[in-house]
C-alpha cells in the first residue's frame, strides 16, 4: 500500500491550526519537561464540538471529511457525526483505531492516531502492510489525566523520533470533544470487525458513515456505555469495495453489532452483566448497527443489520 | 468572560472575503460619504445564499458553523438553515441579537453584529459582562434602505471609533440574504428567552440549531411572519449546559415557544390580531420550537417542545 | 449577463489543488503530447469521492457549493450529493450541462465544463447569452478511454487557445468520481428542461438541488441506468425564481420527470424498451423528479412531481 499519504504531515497541520486556535477551541496547549507538546482538548478546559470534529480530523490521519449535522433520532432532534474518506484503511485502521496501550505508573490510556503507524508494532499494521516514517508524530489519547513526560518519551523511543517530535492530545470519554472523536469511529469499528473476520482488506476503496452524538455522561464510565450505544445501535456504514459478491454475502452477517450474541441491550448493562470486565463482553459486538458493502466490481450492494433508534434513546435518555 | 474572541475582527475578514467576491456574491460595496463601507446584500442588488450565509457568520461574529443542506418539511424539499458554535452566549447575545435600534430621520433599522460589544450599552452585554475594544466594527441591518451617512456617524460615535473603521451590512426581510441571516438566528432566540428568564447563561458552554428556510416573502411584513414561524414553529435547538438538573426541569417548560399563550397559529395571524402592534404579542413567543438542554455535568437530556411542521406548511407554502 | 464569474479560471484553481493532491484522490494527472493536461479521475485509476465532489465543482465553473452527505433512502443508508448555487444559469447551463459532442476516429464523449463558455457554440449559450474569453479552459469528459492529442487539438481550436492552455478530466459513468459528478447534476437537469420548454431562465436567480448517489454499477451501461434513476426518481430540486406564478403554473407540471410517458420504470427498462436507442427516450424524461418554484417576488410556492424512493430502491438495490 502507498506510504506517501503522510498522515503524521497532515495532522501536524491540523495540530497547528488548533494551537494558533486555542482560545476559540477552549483548548490548552502546552510544552512537556524534556520535549514534546501536549494539547488538552477537554481534562482542565473545557473543550468544544469544534475540538471534536479536529480531534477525530487527527485521528483520521487528515485523510477524512468530519462533520456534525443536526440530525433526528426517533422524533427528538439528535447531533449526528459524519464521516466519509478514500483512504478508510489507512485512516481507520492505520491511525484511528485505538491500538496502543499506554501506561506508565498509575498512568493508562489507549493511544490512537498516526503515531501508530510510524511505531509500527501492532498486528493490525503488518496485516494491512501500513508504515510510515516521520521525524515527528502525533497522537490522541482517550483520557481524564494529562500524559507524563514518561509517556512522551515512550512514544519518542518507539516511534524513533526526538521527544521534541511528539505531539499528544487527550479528551476524555465524557467531555464534549471526546464525544465527537469517538462518534467518528462508525468506519473504523467496520473496519476492525472486518479485520478480526479476516476480510480482505484490500477491497475497501472508499466509505462513509454516521452515527448519533451522544449527550456527555456523568463520568466516563457512563460515557463508554453511550459512546458504544453510539455505534452498536446508531452507526450505519457504506463501504465501497472490489471483488466477489459470494464473499461478502457469506461474511456480511457476522459484520454488524446484531451478530453478537450480546447485541440488544444499552452496552452499560451488558458491561454490568459482564462484571465491568471489558475483556468478557463478546468482541463480536464491537461494529456498527448497519454495514452496507457496495461492490463496485458486480454493481451489488448488500446491506447487513440496521440502526435501532429505540435502544440508542434508552441508553441517551432512557 | 474573555474578551480575547475579537469578534469584531472576524467579522471584518468574513467582509474582506465578501467584497472580494462582491460579483459570485451578488452583492454591492461601496464607500460611505465621511468614511465607513456599505455592503448592501439584497436592497439594490440581488444577493443570494451565500451572501446570507456570510452575513450570518457575521451576525455570529465569526464564531459558528453555518450550512444550508436541504432537508424535508412535511413531504416537501425544504432547505434548512444549520448552526452550531462553542461560544453561544458571545455568538449569539454580544454579537447577533438585534439589540440596537438604529434611526435617523425617516431611517430605523435594528442593529446585529460584533459593533453591539464595542458599544456595549445594552442590557444583556452587561448581564453577560461582556465588552471588546476594536478600531473597526461591524454592523448587520435588517432593512430595505441603504444607512445614511448619519447613521454611520452614529455607530463611529456610540463605538468610540474613527467612520473609517465602521462596516455596515444590510439585507432586507424579504429577501435570500436577509432570509438566511434570520433563518441562522434559532440558538440566539432560545439564549434571548433564557435571558429574559435570568437563567444563569454561564451554564451554556456549546450549542447547536437547526431552523426551515422559509422563502422570500412578497413582501417585509409577510416574511416577517414567515421568517418568525421558521423559529416559533420550525426551530430545533440543543443546548450544551453545566450545573444541575431541578433549575432545567424547572425553566425548561418556559423556554419553547409553546409556552407562549399566542403560540399555535402562523406569526402573520398574531400580529394581525394584535393590530400589527409587535410590542403587543407575548414577547415569551420568540423562541424555537423544540428547546433541548443536554447536561455535561450530569449527562441528562430535557427536551421541551417540538417542532410543528404543519404550521410551518401553513406559513410557508399555505 | 455577467462575463465576469470568470469559471475558467475557477476551474483552474480546483484543477490545481486536485494536481497538488493526486495520491491522495487516487487520480492520475499528466501532460498530453501536443500540449495540455489530462487528469484521470478513474479510468486507470481508482479515483474515489473527493474526486468526484472536485470533478462536480470543476463542472458546475467553481460556482457551486457541493457536498456528499449521508442520508436514507426507504430505510436504508444512502449518500446524497448536494447542490447549492447563486448562479445556476451559469454554472449549470454555461458549464455543467453536457452539449459538447467530441469524436476523433473510435473516440467518443459529451464534453462538459467551463470550455463550453469559451467555445460559445451551443443554442443554449446563445439562449442565455453567455460567453467567456479565456487563455485556458478547462472540460469534463464522461468515458472510459483517456482522450487522445486529436481531442486535445480540437478543443483547443474550437475554444480558440493553445493547447497548454487545455485541460480535460476524465471518469467513466461507472466509477465512485463519475457517479458523484453525474448526481450533482440534480439542479442541471432542471434548468436544461426548463430551456427545452422556452422558459425565460433569466428568471432563475438560486437553487438548491439534492439527490442520492447510486452505487457503481458493474458496467457503464447499467450505471447509465441508475445515475438517471438518481435524477429522475431521486433529485428534488428548489428553483428561487422572479416574475408572475400563472406562468409557472402554466409550465411547472411539463417540468419533472412524471410529466414524461415514460416516467415509472427504471430508466435501463425503459431504455431496453427502446432497444438502446438513447434518441427514442421521450427528451422530456430527463428532468428532477420534485421540481419546486419558490418566487421570490410574489412569496408562493410551487412544487411539482415528488420522489419515487420505490423505484430508485429498485434501481440501486433490486
Amino acid at each position: 500500500m502507498a506510504t506517501t499519504l503522510d498522515l503524521n504531515a497532515r495532522a501536524s497541520q491540523i495540530v497547528e491550526a488548533m494551537s494558533a486556535a486555542a482560545a476559540t477551541l477552549r483548548i490548552a496547549s502546552r510544552e512537556i519537561d524534556g520535549g514534546g507538546r501536549f494539547l488538552d482538548c477537554g481534562i482542565k478546559v473545557r473543550g468544544g464540538l469544534r475540538a471534536g470534529v479536529d480531534l477525530a480530523r487527527i485521528c483520521l490521519g487528515g485523510l477524512a471529511d468530519v462533520s456534525i449535522p443536526l440530525g433526528d433520532i426517533g422524533g427528538r432532534a439528535a447531533p449526528l457525526v459524519q464521516v466519509w474518506t478514500d483512504h478508510p484503511v489507512q485512516a481507520c485502521l492505520a491511525s484511528q483505531y485505538a491500538g496502543w496501550a499506554l501506561s506508565e505508573g498509575k498512568f493508562f490510556a489507549m493511544g490512537s492516531g498516526p503515531m501508530r503507524a510510524v511505531r509500527g508494532k501492532e498486528a493490525v499494521l503488518e496485516t494491512i502492510g501500513f508504515h510510515e516514517d516521520s521525524e515527528s508524530v502525533v497522537g490522541v489519547l482517550e483520557t481524564r489525566k494529562a500524559p507524563p513526560p514518561e509517556i512522551v518519551a515512550r512514544v519518542a523511543e518507539e516511534c524513533g523520533v526526538e521527544p521534541w517530535g511528539v505531539t499528544l492530545l487527550a479528551a476524555p470519554t465524557a467531555s464534549l470533544a471526546g464525544g465527537v472523536q469517538i462518534t467518528a469511529r462508525s468506519v473504523e469499528t467496520a473496519l476492525h470487525k472486518l479485520t478480526e473476520l479476516k476480510f480482505d482488506l484490500c477491497r475497501i476503496v472508499s466509505a462513509q458513515g454516521t452515527a448519533p452524538l451522544p449527550p456527555v455522561a456523568r463520568d466516563d464510565l457512563a460515557a463508554i456505555g453511550r459512546t458504544n450505544d453510539a455505534i452498536l445501535y446508531g452507526a450505519r456504514v457504506i463501504l465501497h469495495v472490489t471483488g466477489d459478491d459470494e464473499s461478502l454475502q457469506e461474511i456480511g452477517p457476522r459484520v454488524p453489532s446484531s451478530a453478537s450474541h450480546d447485541f440488544g441491550e444499552p452496552f452499560a448493562a451488558i458491561f454490568a452483566r459482564y462484571n465491568n470486565d471489558f475483556y468478557a463482553v463478546d468482541p463480536h459486538l464491537f461494529s456498527p448497527a448497519e454495514v452496507v458493502f457496495q461492490n463496485l466490481d458486480t454493481g451489488k450492494t448488500h446491506v447487513f443489520g440496521g440502526p435501532r433508534p429505540e435502544i440508542v434513546a434508552k441508553s441517551f435518555w432512557g
